[in-house]
């Protein structure tokens, strides 16, 4: 019970926030009560800045300071090759590693299914698809169920187009894992598809 | 790699709070920026209200609109108690149980130990326990060794007020334990202490 409105209503604002529970919005108020004042100011203008001057890139649906976003506006990168992902986080895992020198579209949360058809992002997609000079789509989801599901939907859905190239990222053993503790799957991918040394 | 310099400042003010790493901040950021523009609103004023409004009560210590804190300017408190904690959250927990009635003193994150004797709260604590009518003090830290060691010391330091009453809350088997599970510790004071039915 915290007598005080101002706080209560801080520690509310956090619990809001995803992975963030009751205990932890406490805390996390009370660690900015005991910070110097300007801490608190930087974080308010943070999310201000956030607020006022972030918007969608209307090419590729990712969150960017201008419309088209960066990648988008970039004539260096390879605009045939279109690689969609089902959240931000993940552009930025991608273009951290370096490995992929096309443009994205961020298709939304996957799974996405057959009853997903009124999908506005879908439908602009196809379109692309149809207009654009488009040569290959890659369907960057994480192998869990929810991803398996939308590539099974979209990979369907993109046969309509019979001179698309539909590719996934490969599947095996990451880097780093020990065999004895890889799961069934894992590995029935990692020898189906052994590679040649 | 996230382009938006926007973007990356709030995931770096997220990353700095406690038991947030970078993953998380990244994923409040991007939560926040899917959220309506009203929801980011309300947390920048929710905090530029605890950053504006919120002080320390100059009795307790404790975080509060008003100085002294509405606690401490309750009459109907008992002043003769009180009750040493050390973080904002245990008055939380103590006045959500309702089973504290006397007045609170917020003497800091434990350990407390011999060598802060030069702990303005610690000076201030004895000061009051020497002019004001003060007949018990309940050392209330979380039984874990910075608290123990704490309560050690403080038990030593106000030992030097023979008609001081020196408590601490009781020790055993929480609600809903089971006893197989029970460490020894708990074991051994439940069974030390036990109580007549």
């Amino acid at each position: 019970m915290i007598s005080s409105r101002i706080i209560q209503n801080l520690v509310e604002q956090f619990a809001r926030l995803p992975n963030i529970g009751p205990k932890s919005a406490q805390r996390l108020t009370f660690y900015l009560l005991n910070r110097p004042r300007e801490e608190l100011k930087n974080l308010e203008a943070a999310i201000e800045q956030a607020r006022t001057k972030i918007q969608r890139c209307q090419t590729c649906f990712n969150f960017s300071e201008s419309d088209p976003c960066p990648i988008c506006a970039n004539p260096v990168r390879n605009s045939e090759t279109i690689c969609l992902i089902a959240k931000p986080q993940d552009i930025a895992a991608i273009e951290k590693s370096g490995s992929f020198k096309g443009r994205y579209y961020l298709i939304g949360e996957t799974p996405l299914e057959e009853k997903d058809f009124q999908n506005p992002r879908i439908a602009k997609l196809l379109k692309k698809i149809k207009t654009e000079k488009i040569s290959e789509v890659i369907l960057a989801f994480s192998p869990d169920i929810g991803g398996e599901t939308s590539l099974l939907y979209l990979a369907k859905l993109l046969k309509q187009f019979p001179n698309l190239s539909i590719t996934r990222p490969a599947r095996g053993l990451p880097m780093g894992a020990d065999l004895e503790y890889a799961d069934e799957v894992t590995l029935e991918n990692a020898f189906q598809r052994r590679q040649k040394i």
